[in-house]
């Protein structure tokens, strides 16, 4: 930046932490960029955005534009997975200013000969630029000649004037800009670029070990397999295990989080490593490796992915423990203390000693756990518990599998303290879990809602939606009341463009639990169970009908895009969703109350979809089928939560 | 930072465009810090603040408390001028962490030999701490064995919890703190410390010209002198003057800004600059330098510091334009454009070019300006206009003065953009002009005030209050309406603890507008004015008292400590204001309304006071000295603008 730059760009959205970590988008989207721009005094001052992506060495530019109070905006598009970065350019556009200027003091009756003249310097300039003065080199000959002589013949004058104030020029100026003294921004931004999946998936949770159909028996891949149709009958994208590894013998736990297993007992598939091996073998009686790729290749044959869960913890009798010493905190007794978050006991896991002196060859190996199993063809990892370990082992790790396997995703589950929560986004985390599951109220639905689609984290924080998970039963379900699992499960699947659910026990309605506690009664995570994978439910049948819909309506497949649409009752929640394109709009209404039907009257954003405020239009329910004619802006919705607690509908210009 | 490093420090404030500029205060203030600091897991996490003025080599140590939600909070005093920097550090503490997991087993009824046995390690660390085993060594050995030996002997192992828990262990772990993998925050936090005058000064602004008590004469710098025990018996300590410095011929401004000025028109000071010099000269009618020192000393015994006006634009006759054209801005016909905000034109001057290559000479001689005047005694200078300059160019010359002459501060004349206008603060001007001139209604007032002491610009942007300057006669006051004159001028006095006014014009209610704008009619831009300066009025009077009262309670001596008082009546304004010591309190409710007697409730924070809710107190107005008892957080105030449109209490508890 030279001295005479009078330009300052400051204020730069997105820029995390100073432009340490990237934001995030998916292909296709836009990213959206804001800043404060502006000179001293009152000079025409221009802004535009550079960009390109990693792979690229010209830079693509696009326009910014000026809102109220020196605040700018623009946006372009990212069209390739990886990094792009971008740059914010700014400069006092001499040329522009002097049209300003002039067409100010003609408004004002001022005689301007003298200004004519001094423009001649911006013509000149243009015709020392080959490609401008090839396309109009006779238009810029005349324009010297009658601006530099205007004082003398009026015709010229008059003329030159006109020139001067046109739009032709005026484009001109803005097609070949004059930039002397171009003010860059410093802080270097980037945004990183996942496949299209980060944004858009739709999650599935089982045990292998219990996918048999038979009573008594340990599950398997090849069972596995047989459910696949099922899976992908519903509509669901992801196929996410608990740990497939061998399990620990020692401290193995029981029914119920028992501490002392019988024998015969299969323990929590958490407590990873045995003498069958640890965190790149599989459980034996799970199947082959050849078996788990067969499982794989047939799942991408239905249009699934197979997320595996990457759980950095160790049974005591895991190959590491023996093997690498120092990867663990000892005490002077000789024992290394179990996991715990006092009073809760894992006696069945060993933590790992991020702060070992190992940490090199440490980081390296656990790495490479996550490496095997891309080169077995994993391309998701739901990773356990990670806001327990270094956030600086997650950048690294992240990192490295990406360099390799750019299309792999991680979802953390991280259900902790925002900051811990958001870091592990900034670090390289795709998605994460949420306090989906415990914000209820339609009050802190929307203040949620807000929080994540306006707030800062909406660069790069993405959520994924669980209404419930092997760890979490929550209160709210605890009773089973089949209205609230079904519009806890809606919620999830029309809020967040990601969502997920532990399947068998939501869909068979399960929902007993450990008393005061939000964990399930005789958990699955202890047990093998056995499931009738025939039977359909309601919620079973919805759950098809909203992914079918997930899949062909665009606006439910982002998650920013949401806006709270004001309901007259405080148990109606509205919202609207329009696609990128504009052209896709959804509005949900759901009935938070359980026990009654209840109506109010909806506020539709009308503005966002380009509908009249006396206009009509058709709203219509995806689920059922039904079409209403709605007018304006304010519109009656009733629910039944005994027939159907929420209506998804697709708004229908007429036009 | 090592791979092991599990702290996160971030969003720490105060931090101006990511370390680039310092926060500011004064001698004798806090700088309050705030970040959010977090790690992995569940570990004790420690953090505090390391700081050392410019001038040390040594770090001093500063607490940060957490709050809420992995946020922190922390201060350190300001003792010394100029630069400090400062360090934020944050580490997991395995001591602390040792004690609070031995707590929680302990209350969880666990048996915790080994823990204690663990705990050696941390004993054996201060053991090696030469300074903690200085004056714990028996303790230390004694801990170390019964931590050993618990398991076996029954007695040793109560003793031993005993000891783990107690706050004596725990006072040494915090005064010895376990520091391994320490995060530093990687940004450079800098505070630049002004003299006290920076953040309180009380401004009076005449024309030298008009200080003569001659009809028809031009006033001097002898004149001036004369009027300094008036000034100082009013309470101000700063007296600014207009520019001082010949004033050219060329296009020299007549009465009411008239384009050709008549034979012994004295123009407009700011056109600086004719045959007699420029802007390192004194206008000849004014003075000598001699007088021009001798006024600067004499001014000095009564307490004043006189403020120069530091206007970069030149007189067409001013030595700069032939001796530099450089500077200028040539057109083809060999003219300068004069300076122009069309349709506004200012005929009598010529805009410098910033954008010159010779900027460094251009640069170096406008700092030299500042330099000279330094030398002759100048500390204070109010600058025009500097939002019409470069800020590259501000940042270097104010550094430059202040390298040198580190007393000096500089009030930026920016009524313009808020961006623009937060820049030139964050680039180094010490106090500005702000939008209080046109900040009238109640709501208006709130909002406004809560900006300045509550948002970013709070640690980077020092206001400084004027109901009115030469330029600008508000519509406000254009009625002469005396209530309304004093209630503008009692809020720019107790709002802000920097505040000015165009003294004569104010004290004597001159309010006469050119017809449809914001200036004075016969404005003494363009005249000599002869003042009656034995004169009181009611104004100046009051004046008289709230300097007073300002300059005894340090509560009126800060801005940013400013707090809304609800009170239940739209023209009813009050607020409250405590010195940071907390030992003086003013609370001021002040009538909007100037023509109707108007009552209300005023809510008191009185728990920001350590006052019950059913307390009694007593408000004692310092301007009419009249004392009430209230009690607890509602009373009644009633407010006559015929008689007296504000209150100004301090309130005095009973204890």
């Amino acid at each position: 930046m030279k001295p005479q730059n009078r330009v300052i760009i400051e204020n730069v959205t997105p820029e995390i932490n100073g432009g340490k970590y990237p934001a995030k988008r998916v292909v296709g989207q836009y990213l959206n960029v804001t800043a404060d721009i502006f000179a001293d005094g009152h000079d025409v001052v221009k802004a535009d955005i550079c960009y390109k992506h990693e792979s690229e060495k010209t830079w693509q530019l696009a326009s910014l534009t000026a809102l109220a109070n020196d605040a700018w905006e623009g946006r372009f598009l990212v069209e390739k997975q990886g990094y792009y970065q971008f740059k914010l350019r700014g400069w006092i556009d001499h040329a522009l200013n002097w049209q300003h200027g002039i067409e100010k003091k003609v408004k004002d009756g001022q005689r301007v000969h003298v200004e004519l003249w001094d423009g001649v310097q911006y013509i000149k300039l243009l015709q020392k630029n080959k490609e401008a003065n090839a396309v109009h080199k006779a238009y810029f000959a005349h324009l010297a000649d009658i601006f530099e002589n205007a004082k003398e013949d009026e015709t010229k004058y008059n003329e030159a004037v006109k020139e001067a104030l046109s739009s032709a020029l005026h484009h001109i100026f803005e097609q070949y800009p004059y930039q002397q003294f171009v003010t860059e921004y410093e802080n270097n931004l980037r945004v990183y670029v996942d496949r299209k999946k980060a944004l858009f998936s739709t999650w599935y949770e089982f045990f292998p070990r219990s996918a048999s159909r038979e009573a008594g028996k340990h599950g398997t891949f090849k069972d596995c397999e047989n459910l696949l149709p099922r899976v992908a009958e519903m509509g669901f994208d992801t196929l996410y295990f608990p740990p497939v590894h061998p399990i620990g013998m020692a401290h193995r736990k029981g029914k119920n989080n028992a501490t002392v297993a019988q024998a015969g007992e299969v323990g929590s598939p958490w407590a990873i490593g045995g003498k069958e091996g640890g965190h790149k073998d599989l459980h034996p009686e799970l199947g082959t490796l050849e078996d788990f790729k067969s499982l794989i290749k047939a799942a991408e044959s239905y249009g699934i992915e197979i997320a595996m869960d990457y759980a950095l913890q160790c049974s005591p009798d895991h190959p590491y423990v023996t093997e690498h010493p120092a990867w663990f905190k000892w005490r002077p007794d000789g024992t290394v203390q179990y996991a715990e978050n006092p009073p809760k006991k894992y006696q069945d896991i060993l933590p790992i000693y991020f702060e070992t002196e190992d940490w090199k060859a440490l980081w390296e190996e656990l790495t490479s756990i996550l490496l095997y199993w891309c080169e077995v063809g994993i391309k998701i990892f739901r990773v356990d518990n990670p806001h327990t370990k270094a956030f600086t082992f997650w950048e690294y790790a992240i990192a490295e599998v990406k360099k390799k396997y750019p299309d792999t995703l991680f979802l953390s589950e991280a259900f902790t303290r925002p900051r811990v929560t958001h870091e592990l986004a900034k670090v390289g985390f795709t998605q994460a879990y949420t306090y989906y599951t415990w914000r209820n109220t339609k009050a802190e639905l929307i203040q949620y809602m807000n929080e994540l689609s306006q707030g800062a984290e909406k660069d790069f924080f993405r959520p994924n939606f669980w209404p419930n998970t092997p760890d979490i039963n929550p209160y709210i379900l605890q009773s089973g009341n089949e209205a609230l699992m079904l519009i806890r499960y809606f919620m999830a699947a029309t809020l967040s463009s990601n969502y997920g659910m532990y399947g068998p026990v939501y869909e068979f309605n399960v929902h007993a639990a450990m008393p005061g506690k939000e964990e399930y009664l005789d958990s699955e995570k202890y047990e093998v169970k056995l499931w009738d994978w025939e039977k359909q439910t309601k919620t079973s049948i919805l759950i098809k009908l909203v992914n079918k819909a997930r899949k062909e309506n665009a606006a439910l497949q982002e998650t920013n895009n949401f806006v709270n649409c004001p309901i007259s009752d405080d148990y109606l929640f509205g919202y609207y969703k329009q696609s990128q394109d504009g052209s896709n709009h959804i509005l949900c209404a759901v009935n938070l109350d359980p026990h009654n039907r209840r109506g109010g009257t909806i506020q539709v954003p009308v503005g966002k979809l380009g509908i009249g405020a006396n206009e009509t239009y058709i709203v219509h329910d995806i689920l059922t089928g039904n079409s209403y004619q709605w007018r304006g802006e304010y519109n009656y919705v009733e629910l039944d939560p005994y027939f159907l607690p929420f209506h998804l509908f697709r708004i229908e210009k007429m036009r």
